[in-house]
């Protein structure tokens, strides 16, 4: 069975989805897109075989021929397409920030919660990164010991004009944040962020961020955000356990001996480290969906945990203080 | 545009394939299939939303809903398929080896330059391995100036008790030969097999081996194979260049520190080393089949090459001498 | 010439340096000893062609023999033997930690500056490392760029039994505080300690720490000490800097693949990983001595910083609080 | 006791071993020195404390002063003061080459061999290197199991103009003979030597070759010489054993980060390589002579042994085939 799948959002990401979709993984059809830039979408469905434009997100959303969503378009209007897919009753999967408030988020929990099962994911690609996935089983095949300290560093060699000190939390260690909870498999209820010394190609940013945060069960956690130190876009994971330490080892894949030096290759940009673990998200998505048994990925809650996490991180960011992550109650729904 | 494949042979091979169709790459459906042993071919058939078994491969090569074929059945019978497809015009995916002897691979080169395209494409999936690709673009980039010499290491934790003496040969260096005169992009001349010391745990067995090759343009290539090594299945691939080396790098991806030792892992087997080689190898295939604009990948003519090395390589074993590999003239189809 | 030396304290720690002395540097000769228990001194003494035993410390200091001094007594003695040996005029190498309290320190200092010349130095070792030294070349060349944050890691497989809570600051990351110093040019101003979950093969004590610092310019600094972490002696340091980053190696001088893994070795202890700089460390000492060029390594005022780092830490892990680093004002003979 | 000792041959190397046992290693003073160029001699007297200059190396020989001799002076010159040495009962340091031809090195043996006891050490200095001890180490320890092949590498970015053909074997792969003989406890049988395709840096030169040995067990041994592979001096190392490997791991001991790559240095050339393995050589060397519990370092055995693979290796060179390697029965002293 190939799953039919309508996109909303034409832009970059949503055309990478959808040629993802097309010429990559198996099992899906594109059947329906839609885009605030009308122009856009219908660029994008002359080169698909079979789909169609929709005038609006919501009118996708009902086109009988669109068994699942997928949500590409700008953040502030994630909201109102996730609500409408779970009215509709079609999983959808939702580009990062699953919403751009708590209170936004908690509605879609509210409202998945009451349709009676998960039909949300959420974009959080480095859960299917393979490196990421063989730290965690190493975490849990217990060879480290239980998780004491970890460490999270997040380098990239620059960052546009347009970016500001809120975003190394909101854009950049969000990712941190979530991939955290997801190796540890528990909460985290305090950040304190702390500026070091600028990088001065950041001109007038805080750049870059200590950011110390615990979990529920007292693991530290230590979140570097390193957004101006072109080298290369560097994803650093280490965790500390009571017997060893088991960290995210280089990805290079040939070892060069050259001009006094043996190394490998680090990364230039985030497409190039973690395009494969788009690919995995996506099938492994479609393969749920079509057999109907359950998604296991990112959730509306992890969704709603990484939005709390980061509104504590901007707080921690201006006060200079330690500062308190209060999530709601879990719903039965995400255990 | 989904591409129509009927499979030859459903034994561990080719249900391996058949899944990866089904599950893993895109664009591919699986029409119809045959095995020597029909309830094996029925049993996979059964798991299949739209798949015919026929009696006979020919009878598969000549159903008009076949697209494509995939040859995964006994070595002896690949030439008489590869033929079949040829003359039905279809492309054909054959595992290795092209043929069991050398006259065979000609025949199929022969009906395939009479042919006026190319149809064929052998199974050497280390050609779409990331790491000798990326080994493969950095000797290309010039990074180690041209290469001097090659060092291919090929280690294996056991073989069965079936495994002859010529197997170090025509079944596992063959793998080394083929990647061998795609990375350099050249040809070898000679080969010279000395065996080490024998390993105990290999019993009788003369292993491991170490070959000494040359090319056209006098590169040395060193191949070692061990097979009986127990660390693991360890794929070692060095060249040396005017001005540095570029070596594949271990494909371990955590970092661990336990019990007085830093490292990463070394894979089991093939499965664990090459899994996502066969992935990428088929979804590069059936585009290509798709897009109708030409086969790139190992062609009969290497099928040919690397069977005759191997021939060389038997007598090399045998003699202890040095031993001319002499191809017949490459036909300009394969250039 | 060779440098006639004295050693106050014949325990372990001394009878390693008079060894060293003896056997493995070039340009020293011990000539007297002492120690609280007599019989230790003796039977040291013994085992020198040349060694004169000395009732007390001050006996031996006075000695006209002796050139230099060598303090490895208890801590609590280091003060008057130091102050005795600046009086004296003679060179004195005294082990960490200079004294016990600022206050002797600054006894020390306010001798040394008045005697109006450098005579002590301070066992510092980890100055002496190969790897650390060729850390401290790497950020001084520039190649990373501007330091920003420094991470020290300190583990230890376990601790002895009477290792207490205050022991992780003052005894293991006091190591870290100076390597810090040295390596970043600049002193350290603030101190918070966390403590993150504990280590249970730790019993009762707060194992691991994470310590957070800053420098004088803003560098951040982090203080892993992990005392309890079974898989080895591990001292880790990077620092990043505005471009990139530099680490320590690890120390392995043998890859060894076997058992599924590939690795380098993790030493056992201090002695495995350190052997070697204390060597360095003494022929360094011996080689300014006898020059007469001026003293060169760690100083009183090092001693001095290291203690008030240490109390300031202290204070920290009890209040949770981010502690002041308060130091006087540098005499210029530090400079 | 310090030993007195006599340098003959105050060149670039004798001046080093000078400085070394002066300034760096314990135990040792020298006393005299003799050079064919008797204003170097004198030029290197002047700046030692208690060093006369002799006329003749005989006459240093015979200075009742001396101790023992070590021999720096040109090659040819090595057998007439190795044999008046061990004439006058005097231990012996001779750099390599011990003699430069075979009947040399015998009439060292027989001449040793006659006084009864060991005299004679060679200076192959790789013996007393941290990495190649701890591959040796790994090796005895059974890690790996028996050993069956060893690959050996030795890389220079250039050589002098003056280098020949002949010195690839007799000044380079030299080195890699002696080493191997000791790491695998067994004498070599029998060597081919190939070229590899030219390395342009290297002119006319036959650079890279590749050389295969046998030992008397059956292990193969593959030496590289690449002397023209600009990217650094790089001492390469891996035994292949029946359950494993072991190798010299790279020697950086800072790990970089900068421009889209992470690795560690290479050294420059052979000082930074070996420049502590010199040390170690001669302070163990000195223990031991100062002993008298008898020299186990390099003996006249392994300089004469060496000596005769180099021949064959020549031999090899020029004719393409494989060439014997017929050592003498080795006398009961060696053993």
């Amino acid at each position: 069975m190939t799953l039919k799948v309508g996109v909303i959002g034409t832009g970059m990401i949503g055309r990478d989805h959808i040629r993802r979709l097309t010429e990559v993984v198996s099992g899906a059809e594109v059947v329906a897109v839609n885009d605030a830039n009308e122009v856009s979408a219908k660029e994008v469905a002359s080169g698909l075989p079979n789909a169609t434009v929709h005038a609006t997100g919501e009118d996708l959303i009902a086109d009988d021929r669109v068994d699942a969503v997928i949500v590409c378009s700008w953040g502030p209007t994630h909201e109102q397409y996730v609500l409408a897919s779970i009215a509709a009753g079609k999983p959808v999967f939702c580009e990062k920030p699953l919403a751009t408030t708590t209170e936004a988020c908690r509605n879609i929990i509210d409202a998945e919660v009451a349709s009676g099962k998960r039909l949300v994911q959420v974009g959080f690609m480095r859960r299917y990164d393979a490196p990421y996935r063989a730290l965690k089983r190493a975490i849990d095949s217990g060879a480290v010991g239980a998780p004491l300290i970890y460490y999270s560093g997040h380098r990239n060699p620059s960052v546009p004009e347009h970016y500001t000190k809120d975003m190394a939390i909101v854009d950049t260690a969000v990712h941190d944040f979530d991939v955290t909870r997801w190796l540890l498999g528990e909460e985290l209820t305090t950040i304190r962020v702390q500026a070091a010394k600028p990088n001065s190609h950041g001109g007038e940013l805080q750049d870059p961020l200590l950011m110390t945060l615990e979990t529920e069960r007292g693991v530290l956690v230590q979140v570097e955000t390193s957004v101006n130190i072109r080298y290369g876009y560097d994803i650093r994971g280490e965790v500390v356990g009571e017997d060893g330490t088991a960290a995210l080892a280089d990805t290079g894949q040939v070892v060069l001996r050259t001009s006094n030096s043996v190394g490998v290759r680090v990364p230039e940009d985030w497409r190039e480290r973690f395009i494969a673990a788009y690919d995995v998200e996506f099938q492994e998505w479609i393969n749920e969906v079509v057999a109907g048994t359950g998604l296991t990925g990112p959730s509306s809650w992890d969704g709603y945990a990484a939005q709390v996490v980061c509104d504590a991180g901007v707080k921690a960011l201006y006060s200079g203080e330690r500062v308190q992550i209060e999530l709601a109650t879990k719903p039965g729904l995400y255990s």
